[in-house]
């Protein structure tokens, strides 16, 4: 790990550059891809999951009988370990609901805001090397407790058109109602155009390779909404010598794990903590199953060392991170100035590993800086805020005259007509 | 008007369909445009100024002075009508406030969910014939009350280098802190990646013309959040024999006067009311200032003649209007009903020009059928919700074996690893 001993201010920016995202390359196959899907439909996905999943699809939709014997394969701890986060989950989801708004403004103006469930919502799970299942966790609960009507997830099939046991156990285990055997570019098209077996979504989640991203960034649009820009994962962590330097240096590499382009920063007061970490980070690395993978973004991984407690702040505001570890004293003093990150864990003994399974936090989170304008999945996400007006005679009588001045000023003569017919007799 | 008596279900989609938005063709231009901001900044601007707006510009900023100029120069009458508009949406938006959660999930689990402000957010303001200042108004005031530390305010100025006396005068009353003159695409990228006098902002919101729309888009793509996609305006009306031609005539007609691209739809069970309110809107409409726009887009404009209430009601979901009027008997049963519109406007004594101006929700609401997944600007538009979690060593003897499951059987070992480590002793 490189050590930046009181970097220039005015260097932050270029010291916490993200790694580029290059999209210019696969954009045309991508939307070739896309193309192909809303021409073609199931057809197409079919096609798709012989050339790039391997896989012989005779169905693209997961049957009930699948999921059955999906379940009864799912090792039992593990089952349980999926239902106990998945009860921390729906709870703090379950306590975000909205309650509804109603004000008088005035005397017979009546204003209203509700929340309303986007109909039709789509969840795209990455498949790879490990299913991962808290993902489903992540997007499926809060869409259900929203009220979504038609949850709809898809899945890169393995070779044999299977999707993994954990994913089909989790889906059914938050009411997810049609599972695709779809994944890449082409679940994207079909979950944003629709075809014969895929509802057509009204807004896309859930994150997955570049040209997962590139498709949900060009549907986006014009066709469908999405959650969020999505970048590689990352952490900072903020330390003090109140921390405890072998903790730090297992959040770091658990975040490195991830994979090479994956970020995970240090910024901390304490010079002496800063060199612990980084031969715990070394010592530790040694005993992973991915050392490999986590060495190699390590090596492109950050400490700062910076003058106090307000430069760690000011650093951890500049970043924006997508996870944001507080391991300093009194961390609420400091998480309370903190005015961009995706989720913060505060103390020692909270690891992010436990926001990313079962805290009841949601795990998908604004990254690459996007936490300065963007929440982190929630049950907003799913929903919409319609707001309702509801004036009665008298009330327009008080309202009338505002509208019509600012009407005429606007040029709008129709607008101010509207008010004055319905007051005219 | 054309009246579609009975319609075939499986005809709506075409029936509803709005225009096409065609924008391959100014992109370039655009894209031309936002390099040249991106490359030389306020120069650029000044450059522009000069070309489109016709303006010389020595300053880009609106100076304190010319401000408190304008001021003076607004119609006391206007002004207090603006202040009178301005006291409604800022209590509505004000009870949009959202108080913080805190859940403790487990025993020394404990999640929490803040609002906290976008810092640096950016709002267009049209140009054009007449001065929009409404739209300052419905942004800036939800802005302010969510604590945005710079609130920028781009308009493009007359020939003369001026911004129109009302928007300026809307900006101080609403606590915008910079005030830009600078329009189209120009502003847009000004926003995006910040000039010499421009901050870069995190979120740019409000409407605009084709170039500022197709600049948002593209920006939004990689540098900056955008409040939602745009489109031209929109209204449908429910009515049926509780209805009054005369207003539903005179809503019609205020949406018309927008141009000849924005949309307004009658949906009814009642041939009578449809005819008499065709013969309304011809009526009404030789007496209107704008009469001959209004015409234009009246022409394209569609009254729907269905069985029933029901029928009327999965119209407007198919449909998903930005603004809804519905002027039905028990309005409150059907607006239940609804699941997609930006706002609802309930009863025969609420025209849509109250919510445009002073009833004090947003006008700032999704068309051309995105409030299937968006909702209008409200507060939360410009904030964010973070998420925190604080887990004592307790919480996580309680959690620990849940997250190490799961993280294995991602085959994620550096995860569990970092929650191991903190058990171990």
């Amino acid at each position: 790990m490189h050590i930046y001993t009181n970097p220039d201010p005015a260097q932050w920016a270029e010291l916490l550059r993200r790694p580029q995202i290059e999209q210019a390359v696969i954009r045309p196959r991508v939307e070739a891809i896309l193309d192909d899907v809303r021409a073609h439909g199931d057809w197409a996905l079919i096609r798709y999951g012989r050339q790039l999943d391997g896989a012989e699809l005779t169905d693209l939709l997961v049957s009930p009988r699948e999921i059955d014997q999906a379940v009864t394969r799912v090792d039992p701890v593990l089952a349980d370990a999926i239902r106990q986060a998945a009860d921390n989950i729906e709870r703090f989801h379950r306590a975000q609901a909205f309650a509804g708004l109603e004000l008088e403004v005035l005397p017979g103006v009546v204003c209203r805001q509700r929340s309303v469930p986007i109909q039709t919502v789509g969840l795209y799970v990455p498949g790879g090397s490990a299913p991962l299942f808290s993902t489903v966790l992540m997007l499926a609960i809060p869409a259900r407790i929203a009220g979504c009507r038609e949850i709809v997830l898809c899945s890169p099939p393995d070779r044999r058109g299977n999707i993994a046991d954990p994913i089909l156990f989790a889906a059914r285990l938050c009411g997810v109602t049609k599972i695709v055997k779809a994944g890449g570019a082409q679940a994207i098209g079909a979950m944003a155009y629709g075809t014969e077996s895929v509802p057509k979504t009204d807004k896309i989640f859930g994150p997955g390779n570049q040209y997962v991203t590139v498709a949900k960034q060009l549907v986006s649009l014009s066709d469908v909404a999405i959650d969020m820009p999505a970048g590689p994962s990352e952490v900072m962590v903020l330390a003090d010598d109140s921390a405890d330097a072998r903790f730090v240096a297992a959040d770091l590499l658990s975040q490195a794990e991830h994979g090479p382009d994956s970020q995970a920063i240090l910024a901390t007061d304490s010079a002496r903590l800063a060199s612990r970490v980084e031969q715990e980070v070394e010592r530790q690395l040694q005993h992973l199953s991915r050392s490999g993978l986590a060495a190699e973004s390590i090596a492109n991984s950050r400490i700062f060392v910076v003058k106090d407690r307000q430069e760690m702040i000011s650093l951890a505001n500049a970043y924006a991170a997508e996870h944001l570890i507080v391991s300093l004293h009194d961390p609420w003093e400091a998480a309370d100035r903190i005015t961009a990150a995706g989720s913060i864990f505060i103390g020692n003994f909270t690891p992010e590993s436990a926001g990313d399974y079962a805290s009841g936090t949601n795990h998908t989170l604004p990254t690459h800086g996007w936490a300065v304008s963007f929440s982190g999945v929630n049950l907003d996400s799913f929903m919409r805020k319609i707001t309702y007006q509801e004036i009665s005679r008298r009330g327009l009588e008080q309202l009338g005259e505002v509208i019509r001045t600012m009407a005429l000023a606007e040029g709008l003569d129709a607008h101010a007509h509207a008010v004055r017919i319905r007051l005219e007799e």
